[in-house]
């Protein structure tokens, strides 16, 4: 349906002039679609909310959830005036959005400031060789809550 | 700082055994220590805000960084009862996150129904080999935004 993917990419830029307009944070916009209607809707709100996750697609998908009143979206399309980075496409895989459709490429973001890809090679690497020094403590402790929440009444699986 | 270290994962795991208790989601929990400060906390409330992006980690950098009113925290460590997933740390590096100290592991957590190796491999493949399906349009319109945003006045660099 390209047609019906023009209107929609029409919907995400326009989330995204909005976005520069109010000054929010940078210039991405992005829609949820779930037969052919929009269900949630982002633009970039990181300076604005001090929110270093508040990217366009995060805040559509968290949008789109809501107003479903459910943690995943079946079904649905995210539109979005950019590549999602490694955060946004890995939050897409957790709300299991069917489809995406983006407009500018990553290199594109990143030829105007928004440099992403050191993450993803960052993702790659094993612990030890990532820049973020990272260690392990409290194993047991953390296992004996995963047991104790097994046992629970009040689980959700997901 | 070892025993700080286990004072802050104790924290951690207190958010964990809070969701537990509230029924808010995983037994997930996660704080944000500046020079030897909590400035943020989280638990997993995936089910109780009908949000997939409310892993504890993204609530205690969401936290933290509303706190500190800036979305960079510098000389900042993540104390989480698990190892992160490949949104949360995606976040963690976008929050410029220092270090990391993390409980149980990836494997841990899978053995008690939270998966979540696939979605760094599906990352790692090419475009056109992932299962989420995915397309590209209007390149040239949102790059022009992108131009325009870059002579915008309102504009925030970060």
């Amino acid at each position: 349906m390209p047609e019906q993917d023009d209107v929609f990419m029409q919907q995400a830029l326009a989330m995204a002039q909005q976005g520069v307009e109010l000054g929010h944070g940078g210039p991405f916009g992005a829609v949820i679609v779930v037969d052919g209607r929009i269900i949630g809707r982002g633009w970039n709100q990181v300076v604005h909310l001090n929110d270093p996750t508040a990217h366009a697609e995060m805040l559509a998908i968290r949008n789109a959830c809501e107003v479903s009143g459910n943690f995943h979206l079946h079904q649905a399309t995210l539109y979005t005036t950019c590549e999602p980075c490694p955060m946004c496409l890995s939050a897409a895989y957790w709300a299991r959005i069917d489809k995406l459709v983006y407009g500018a490429t990553a290199k594109d973001a990143a030829a105007i400031g928004f440099v992403d890809d050191w993450i993803l090679e960052e993702l790659r690497k094993p612990q030890g060789s990532r820049r973020m020094r990272t260690s392990q403590r409290f194993q047991k402790e953390c296992r004996d809550l995963f047991e104790h929440w097994q046992q629970s009444e009040k689980r959700i699986d997901y």
